[in-house]
């Protein structure tokens, strides 16, 4: 029997993504599997029913829940959708397992095989599966965007018959793919950037971009790709440093996350007031409670004159390419564990065991696990 | 007497640029004339009142009119504000002859000595002056982070471990200074960009900005440096080639416009009914009809998934480098008319004899002229 392979129209508000896009569809169609769309999954990523081929369509979510051996998600699945699941059904997705825990207690009591994308180990054979890194790379190309349509200067230099116009200075906090991608496009529209890292090890890859790296005597390094918390005292000495490059810039994007935790608070009030009016700040952190003490998330806060960007949902803001990269990040996850049309996980597969969140009435993720159960 | 020179704080609605940026003001200062500011001019173009030095600052515009023998504006003055203006007062700024009669009335009927930004001469030794250029290529700029903004895509190629997205086509409209400012932009941020203009000269100019230039096999050179208005055989041609390239297009930005006149029409419905959802275009020419059938100036139109955005006011957008580039397009212009401190203008001088709109109560420019006494 081919397994029967399901995508809804994401209900999450403001959710513009789709999980399968055209391209992603058909593979799976040929690699014999059935594909089965909630009508209009794609339309708010600019993909009309009209873009599949070789997929079948369901008029409700119920429907495709029903029949769906595996269920391809953007956001969470709602306690209502879960409900809806078939018994043994196996979903994928971003499944924010230290902020949704009735959703996990839920998968984990409907016995639900779940991965979340979040949890895909972040190791060389996976990267193409890693898509917390595909949205971060549009997060950090978006929030670039934003601060230029905000800044009431060129982000370029310009040479006139009136003379030139000096470029703008951008500094870039946090030096992960959204930070990397952040440099790279304020780079490309012309901006001075500057750009600073906790964790020492990236001076080089902001280097070869193009940027400054802000040396403040303050390393980092943390497990697993992310950075660890700092002291006191390196909080002191770090701020002290990057305030001064604060004040000096016009644009600054903070991108400074740390996984489970609420983001780092890196730009106090008072840094915030030496800005020169009409600066910028973009903070991709916000929906884990912002790098800038000022954030609100989804709002614009303007302070004494310095407009602070609480940006949420940026990939959705580019969901045609976001749910392009996410689909192929499925994909590439999935394909290992389809065999000839047939649903077939290795656990053995270390990318499957750590990525997975529930599975046969357990929470198998440690530290979600912990946080639910103690 | 030193002359006094006298800058408003821009009372039109959505003005956030100011006449006289502090770089000007100071030069005009060392010139020997006395600069007079309404306080808090700048403030919105980011230039606090404590940027200037070496002026004078006055509570109110009228404390500024009665004492100024030149007046510096960016957009017209108000008809209130032309009757407070001293006799024999000289008035300078963007005036809009050709829309605003009311007002050049007054300033004929009030012997105002009145020049229109607009009217400097297109000549070489002109180009510092040349306050259009400089403001349109500021909207050039402005209307491509629009576009890249509304757009649900990448502009630049990516290349990820989950493959590659492909670059954003944007189809720029009229090969002027903000076609070309909007070509270069596009391209800074890795687009593949085309570009059109009926006059055929400026195919060098796309080109040599990296953008592949589209042939239509019709040609339209005007006087002074404007397209002239096309037959409808010349239209008809032009559009079927032009309505395939934007079919094409992600984003088209559309700059075309003839003075004193409304743009011309080049985007029908049917064209942008073509279009894929989820493009866009960014309709510099809205303020004189748009180019595009479905525009609403100061409006985004979504038709059939396609967004059609009615810019107005870009280059106030950017108000900080549009004052500074306007300002210096001002005092290029002023220069030399100020003479150790005092007022002389030399009427023998073309860009004055040319940008001289009313004068000794007479309105100078014929155009101008023939349409408000026939």
């Amino acid at each position: 029997m081919p397994v029967i392979i399901g995508a809804l129209r994401e209900s999450a508000p403001r959710e513009t993504r789709v999980s399968l896009v055209p391209e992603v569809a058909e593979k799976l169609a040929q690699s014999g599997a059935r594909v089965l769309l909630e009508r209009g999954a794609g339309a708010s990523a600019q993909f009309p029913d009209a873009a599949y081929r070789g997929v079948e369509w369901a008029d409700s979510a119920a429907a495709v829940l029903e029949q769906s051996q595996v269920v391809l998600a953007v956001q969470p699945l709602s306690l209502e959708h879960i409900q809806a699941l078939k018994p043994g059904a196996v979903v994928v997705g971003f499944l924010q397992p230290y902020a949704r825990r009735e959703e996990v207690k839920a998968l984990k009591e409907r016995r639900i095989t779940s991965f979340a994308m979040e949890l895909v180990p972040r190791i060389s054979r996976a990267q193409s599966m890693d898509a917390l890194s595909s949205q971060a790379a549009i997060a950090g190309y978006k929030a670039v965007l934003i601060a230029a349509n905000h800044l009431p200067k060129f982000l370029p230099m310009l040479t006139t018959a009136a003379g030139t116009i000096r470029p703008a200075q951008v500094l870039v906090i946090g030096a992960g793919v959204a930070g990397l991608q952040a440099i790279a496009t304020a780079r490309r529209l012309g901006a001075v950037v500057e750009a600073y890292d906790v964790r020492g090890a990236t001076r080089e890859q902001v280097k070869s971009l193009g940027a400054k790296f802000v040396e403040t005597g303050v390393s980092a390094e943390g497990a697993g790709g992310y950075a660890r918390e700092l002291t006191e005292e390196e909080k002191r000495k770090q701020q002290e440093v990057l305030d001064s490059r604060i004040a000096a810039a016009d644009a600054v994007v903070t991108t400074a996350s740390v996984p489970g935790r609420p983001a780092p608070k890196i730009i106090p009030r008072a840094a915030v007031e030496r800005m020169r009016p009409g600066s910028v700040i973009v903070d991709i952190a916000a929906e884990q409670g912002g790098n800038c003490e000022l954030t609100r998330a989804g709002e614009v806060v303007t302070h004494q004159g310095v407009k602070v960007v609480g940006a949420v949902g940026l990939a959705g803001e580019l969901a045609y390419n976001a749910s392009e990269m996410y689909a192929r990040n499925l994909l590439n996850f999935l394909k290992p564990a389809i065999q000839k049309g047939e649903l077939a996980i290795d656990w053995s597969d270390e990318v499957f065991a750590q990525a997975c969140l529930t599975h046969a009435g357990e929470i198998k993720h440690e530290p979600t696990r912990k946080a639910i159960e103690g």
